[in-house]
């Protein structure tokens, strides 16, 4: 069996666990937490732990904390010459500190907190500074996943981005409807079936021949009743910037 | 069996066609079309019209043409006193010649050619002039969905507009993150998963408590980084202008 730690208890650290405890061929014999609350609940009482010294080896340290404590955590680790990796899309794997052996296990999804995900589907990024233990980290991430891809820092940086489009930007556009239903005594739940379908679609087409309503038409009358409809200056703004970009199609404006 | 005739031959048409077909209470007499090819693989071609003398007499014509076609079009029907509704979401009733009696058939979802969708599911609101076509309108609608909703115009418009952002808006953000992909020569696919489970969260969370990323977190160093790594100006724009967005969290900018 591989024997891994993660550090880390978060979101991310959970769905970690979580996932692990399905494979047979993973054993997480420790997860170093702090806030053992949201450990507890998934792994023996006594394979949590909260210092340092108590650390065991093991073939594979997962750091799974917030992006600007990886360097420090990284740093506290008292071994040299172990493999450690990190979980995030956006901090380069130089920041893992020099004493071990570097990598990355970036898993491409949001986590949600108590929402239980299937990890078999979601892509998973390794890096690592030699193939001996890419070799290992492909292992790890084929235990959970079948969805395993090598990648490099510029490429796991444009994923980053891409996801921040794809997910984060694509609910605000959410939240802005939300908004504009709350304020028209309109129920949001209308919406849910075509936000289900627009996701839908781009499993069978790209996003631009997806693409359809007033501004690919280039319907400049409803553009301009729907502008004039919109209240709210941020509404307002974001409805005609983007409304450009698809007219743009992909054209530098 | 209630009389419907369809006017167009669209994607809404075709996927009207389709679904009135699977309902023993409805029995579509024609469609009007004047290009026959869309509509040919679906109905008894002697009933596919293409002049308006041949229409016939039924209890609900759904004029489902392009938005700036609907006056036209609802002028030129050579009958008076009949129910006459059309399917767009940006529409006004009125637009409707003053000689039939008025309505509103518009379904809340995105139609793709070729692309077959359970209407089951999709929200159909309804308007009228008066409550007996009312009637009818629901006794139609529910026999191809189980989610139909009596709207008025201003919430209609307010669903049109939301559904610009939920549906074009959120998939110019698909899009752009395609573009970043190719760029960096990193598959989209990889994203996909990631794009599912942002719409499926939505179905659990409201867009609010599902938001998660550098922007909701106020990770400036992140967020720093993205736009150094982002070279069109189109995206840098949009990520700047989103980002502050969700900062805002709601409040006006």
């Amino acid at each position: 069996m591989i024997k891994v730690v993660i550090i880390g208890s978060g979101n991310v650290a959970q769905h970690l666990v979580q996932a692990f405890a399905k494979s047979k061929e993973i054993d997480v014999l420790q997860v170093f937490s702090r806030r053992k609350e949201t450990i507890v609940p998934l792994l023996d009482s006594n394979k949590i732990i909260s210092s340092y010294t108590d650390v065991a080896e093991a073939d594979l340290y997962i750091i799974a904390v917030s992006d600007d404590a990886i360097a420090k955590v990284s740093a506290q680790l008292p071994f040299e010459n172990r493999l450690v990796v990190h979980t995030s899309g956006s901090v380069p794997m130089d920041s893992v500190d020099n004493k071990n052996r570097k990598g990355i296990f970036y898993p491409v999804q949001t986590f949600t907190k108590g929402k239980e995900i299937d990890f078999n589907d979601i892509p998973i990024c390794l890096e690592s500074e030699n193939a001996t233990d890419f070799e290992l980290l492909k292992k790890v991430a084929q235990c959970i996943s079948h969805n395993v891809i090598k990648s490099n820092e510029k490429q796991r940086k444009a994923l980053h981005i891409s996801a921040v489009f794809v997910n984060n930007f694509a609910n605000e556009m959410y939240r802005i409807a939300n908004e504009i239903c709350d304020e028209n005594k309109v129920s949001f739940e209308i919406l849910k079936p075509l936000i289900l379908e627009t996701a839908t679609k781009l499993m069978t087409l790209s996003p631009k021949e997806a693409q359809t309503g007033p501004a690919k038409r280039n319907d400049l009358q409803t553009i301009q009743t729907h502008l004039d409809f919109l209240s709210n200056k941020n509404h307002v703004r974001i409805y005609k910037i983007i409304t450009e970009s698809i007219q743009s199609n992909g054209k530098e404006l």
